[in-house]
């Protein structure tokens, strides 16, 4: 078994209850990652309803950040009907709730094969002409063990920030691929979102950038491989920036779309 | 009082229950339309956390069309610390729920001040240069009593649609203001997001095209006067599509962002 699936895996504990464990080596700043706690909601609901297994929408919003150890997630299906059906779920740790979101599910499989795709899929130089993200300071690495979960190679352009002079156009981009050797699917999606660095970083703004919302649309199965990841903020403002994120699977194809709304790095 | 102010009115009818009128005046293809329905949302949470009167975040899945006639917003306050509150809104209709919501309110008065937004606003030409609304015809007008609500100002090259030309960039953006004079404010931004037609429009796919979630950021509270809203699709896929929203007050700041996922129209 994969370590993604190990370390996302959850238990029913009750008709819509279920306990999920979580892992240390998905820490960084000042939690456990956003999208790795959305993928063991994202399988939660996906075992809930077999015949709808996939995310289409997802928006989960950020109460307390959640610390390594036994979780819950509590399901309820708000509608269940036709083709699609929506759910709220909270992860929970004790009496706190770390998060809680909606999502509407469905079967990616049966949906039309059009696709009039007008966004162009981003550029990135062949893999090994990427920087790895196993090029990372020691001490960065300690601090995010995170980071030792995917194979990041990041487009040279954007990673300026790892050695201070940052590329300040308010982009990141990556080929992404789960350490393990897993290959991505549509729950997966949820985590592969939230992954890269803050775009803030970009912008010379090192340090973690709590989410506060985050909604992310998964638009197909992804193709095994590589998965190319874009994050781009465009709106700086307030003490808080948005940051839209693009996958796109090794078909050239556009897998998911996410916009957060973070707090600016103090 | 303004006809917006009327017809958005909510009213306490328990510790976290609202009830609102929903007019018909704001119908348009299956139902009511969903910027609407948002803005009453919007408002009963507003009135139940005066500290705390603005939208941040605001994501909404659509569960079923709703009438005209009576409706309930039931809130469930899941966090309220600090400088923001995470709610949970539920609009009913006797035993249906129409949209079930997660929202994060706050003082956008008390944001930070600093700005530092790359998005360019959108180019109209000057208000009188564009094509009203009111220029639609009479049949469309009786199918969607909406557009009475609003003074649209379409920019001259996304309009191609109602001649039989669609543009088929994917965008539509136009000069908006709420027919009875009415200034915009932070909630009333939740009803711009989802006032213009369907972005489909303008790839030559007219029709209904209901909205499966919608999630917007308030950022700033708007400046008196016209506003600015561009919508724009760069992936229609799989029967679906994404909508990008876009506005901008008359002071030149980004004030809002939303994204939906729609079904195209059938």
């Amino acid at each position: 078994m994969h370590e993604y699936d190990a370390q996302t895996a959850v238990t029913a504990t009750g008709a819509s209850t279920y306990a999920a464990e979580l892992s240390d080596g998905w820490h960084v700043g000042g939690g456990i990652n956003g999208g790795y706690l959305l993928a063991i909601i994202g399988r939660a609901i996906s075992e809930h309803l077999p015949a709808k297994p996939h995310p289409l929408s997802v928006s989960a919003y950020y109460l307390s950040a959640s610390v390594a150890g036994p979780a819950e997630v509590a399901l309820d299906v708000r509608r269940d009907g036709g083709s699609m059906a929506t759910v709220a779920a909270d992860l929970r740790q004790g009496d706190a709730t770390r998060i809680t979101a909606l999502a509407t599910y469905g079967d990616l499989g049966r949906l039309g094969d059009d696709v009039r795709t007008t966004a162009e899929e981003p550029h990135l130089p062949p893999v090994e002409e990427c920087v790895p993200s196993s090029m990372a300071p020691e001490e960065v690495r300690r601090v995010a063990p995170l980071m030792q979960r995917f194979d990041m190679r990041f487009h040279p352009d954007h990673v300026g920030w790892a050695v201070g002079e940052p590329g300040r156009t308010g982009v990141i981009s990556a080929w992404f691929k789960l350490a393990d050797g897993r290959e991505p699917d549509p729950v997966s999606l949820l985590l592969a979102v939230d992954a890269l660095p803050p775009v803030t970083f970009d912008l010379g703004m090192p340090g973690w950038a709590p989410t506060l919302e985050l909604t992310a649309h998964v638009r197909a199965v992804p193709a095994p491989g590589w998965l190319k990841v874009r994050h781009a903020t465009r709106n700086v403002a307030g003490g808080m920036f948005e940051e839209d994120c693009e996958v796109w699977d090794s078909a050239g194809r556009l897998v998911a779309q996410s916009r957060q709304l973070a707090r600016q790095p103090r």
